[in-house]
């Protein structure tokens, strides 16, 4: 670290810890250059990296302010994708994130793992404990192909808030929200067959397109926005592409939520060239905003789109409990659940039905919806002080994951390995491209408790992208 | 039930209890009239109603001998399927099978789920109170890509008795054994690949095939010796088949167990054609022979057999705990779980492994070996009982399921249809064929309790049979 990122560092932690606060005049040049026995231009350009990274604001003649608390990072620009179909890579980066949760100890910065630590699941835990205590067969015996109906009774209920009139045997229960996007893609698709995607996009998803054979077709994504539908109707004219995977609300990487007007038009031009839209709502029932958005299927008049979605999220990913509403897809993808799951574990489901009945689910939603808001603004902060200028940040509409844009030259890929030594796990923008682009972003789960170890991460992470920014 | 019939009930029973050995005169008549405080004619009809069912035997001037328990109904002969790779059809009818889990009331003499009632399954029940009692993390959080490690442990150990040293890393835990062979197909197979099977071979499997676009093979197989080898080896020779898919201990639905000798052979032709072996197991711990019979995969010295399992059939098919011991095709299998379905429950994972670890699965395992026994002995002697000459019925070696062949005539199909008025469910055999051959087939669930309601099933399914062939 030089010596101006030095002193830069420290008045950037004097102004986290509220030493300077908001408003505050900054010491003179002169003043600083003394006090640490660094020269003039030392401190002036610890001064302009300050000013880069918003944290401070110069006012003529009078010198350095602490700015605002409201300052925020600049949001990273539209996506820039390769403009053609191609094959997904980038699984041993992804198995990697997968095989951390092996080791308690790691610090997942990179996983995507919701909190599941928080008192409201109470209720849960005394619901799973209710059905063993009872020994309800229900838990034992083989469920419907379509799921419990207790539990879409509640799921039903639920759509409702996004906009969604769903009968029972519309919904199908599956293994997370995993098995609800899988089963509708090989629904609908055939290998060999285009799909597009939002760029940068969850690896899962196209982990999953990598798997079945299906090639991805990446569309330039706006992380306020959301998806170009400029791009992708110019895209729809030169390829043939059969469906799009679209996270329109709290999108997983970006944190956008389509504004209505865009929903709308994105479903007419899926039906002008007849795709299907695969709407993964995982994370939409956690938008800052009440109520909660709709869904684009809210507005599906034939049936087009597959709306996806789960618990895992919302409640916690081991219970494996999503949903699938295949519209005019139905009966192709109960037969594919039936072929790669069989049937859905009874006590879980029959847990989150009681835990939905009773009213906990909202109440613990409305906490966690405060939680991640918190969460994110204090990781946003953290970003900002430990991350070096020319560091684009997203500010996320729900959900809790953030999106860091690093200057060009930062290899994420690199510094991630190079974290492994500190038990410090990231996720390097490259898994959520197809083609691996995006190598100098990362993604940040901020679910994660707000302790010292977790501040203490977050601060090695960015001496590695000042040191890598440096080399 | 009327005077005869109580009397009958009693009588046998006691034959049932061995209080009556086969071979032994029964009382007279004018002795169990005395005994009973009944009618002279009423004794008769009771022994009538006995000597129908080949439970006595009379003999002219000494009155009534307990029937031998030998007298068996013959084996159906090697099954002649159609000789080339068919697409798979069926599907309605397996749906309408398992439609039916939706009511209770319905009696499923064609499903194939086990018995969940015994008081065996206690510890397993506690096990799961205890994990949510205990408010478990793992039982929520994000589960392993391979699965619980105390789950695999538990597995590793159980596959040693059929022959196979696994290391905990050749194990991924699957959503049941439908996951498994799910997992295990698509990463072997592409669509329009053949794959050749048992005929008739379990539903299930075949709509994998259907669902993934490969082309079922079936090959002839024999009830008591299974898959035939030189058919096989025909087949091999004349289609670029991929790999085969066996159940060769405790057959779904034919019951035998293939003798080593030939599980060595199937082995040695499988390495000659370089083809994979999707090895369903099962069924394979409810052997009534101890110890268990081995494994195709205990003879597996170059990883090309994948062997498949769960604990549906062992403990309970709500669980959705099964597994894949993948070898040479581990890492493909393991990016299919992942994509497939993400990763799998927690809670129930854990609870199986205390239940295995504290012995109470084994002895769960010899209490249900002999109650299944117990069960197909009494259905035997029920199709012998109710259904018309001509019919032949397998003699499992395990497992729960009675394969029975009727007269050529006869049209499960139709008969299976009529039956749904009475809430009887039966197996046509035609959904055990990817072509719908063997509609004069059907296979028959004794894991059901044997009550008078499902005598009755039986009777009425006798009687129609009857009808038919009287049409």
């Amino acid at each position: 670290m030089t010596r101006y990122e030095h002193l830069a560092t420290i008045l950037a932690q004097r102004i986290e810890q509220g030493l300077y606060r908001s408003g505050d005049r900054l010491p003179s040049v002169r003043a600083l250059s003394q006090e640490h026995g660094v020269s003039i231009s030392t401190v002036q350009q610890a001064y302009q990296c300050l000013e880069a990274r918003q944290l401070i604001v110069p006012q003529p003649r009078s010198g350095y302010f602490v700015a605002s608390r409201k300052a925020q990072l600049p949001v990273p620009a539209m996506s820039r994708p390769v403009q053609r179909p191609v094959e997904v890579t980038q699984w041993d980066q992804v198995q990697s994130l997968l095989d951390a949760r092996r080791d308690e100890e790691i610090i997942a910065l990179g996983g995507g793992a919701p909190d599941i630590s928080q008192p409201g699941l109470k209720p849960l835990w005394r619901e799973m404990n209710r059905v063993t205590q009872h020994q309800h067969p229900g838990a034992l015996c083989y469920d419907e192909l379509y799921g419990k109906v207790v539990l879409r009774q509640q799921i039903a209920r639920l759509m409702l808030d996004s906009g969604v009139h769903a009968a029972l045997d519309d919904i199908i229960i599956t293994n997370g929200c995993h098995g609800a996007l899988a089963a509708g893609l090989l629904a609908v698709c055939q290998p060999g067959d285009i799909v597009a995607v939002e760029s940068p996009s969850f690896h899962g998803t196209m982990q999953m397109l990598r798997a079945f054979g299906f090639r991805a077709l990446e569309i330039p994504t706006d992380p306020v926005q959301g998806i170009s539908i400029e791009a992708l109707e110019l895209a729809l004219e030169q390829w043939p592409v059969k469906g799009v995977i679209l996270v329109a609300n709290c999108n997983n990487p970006l944190g956008f939520i389509m504004p209505d007007h865009r929903k709308r038009a994105l479903l007419t031009l899926a039906q002008r060239h007849d795709i299907a839209i695969f709407e993964d709502d995982v994370y939409g029932e956690l938008a800052f905003e009440y109520p909660r958005p709709r869904t684009l299927k809210s507005w599906d008049v034939d049936g087009r789109v597959l709306l996806c979605s789960a618990f895992t999220k919302t409640i916690a990913p081991g219970l494996r409990v999503g949903w699938i509403i295949p519209g005019r897809y139905r009966d192709k993808v109960l037969h594919m659940k039936y072929v790669t799951t069989g049937t859905i574990v009874g006590v879980t489901q029959m847990a989150v039905a009681e835990f939905i009945r009773g009213g906990h689910y909202h109440r613990h939603l409305r906490r966690m919806r405060h939680l991640y808001q918190h969460n994110m603004e204090k990781y946003a902060g953290w970003v900002r002080e430990y991350f070096p200028c020319g560091t684009c940040l997203t500010r996320p509409k729900g959900g809790f994951l953030l999106w860091v844009e690093l200057p060009e030259k930062v290899d994420m890929v690199q510094i991630s390995r190079g974290l492994e030594q500190y038990k410090i796990l990231t996720a390097a923008g490259s898994m959520f491209s197809a083609a691996g682009k995006y190598r100098h972003c990362l993604r940040l789960n901020c679910a994660l408790p707000l302790d010292a170890r977790h501040q203490r991460a977050l601060k090695l992470l960015g001496e590695a992208v000042h040191q890598a920014l440096a080399a």
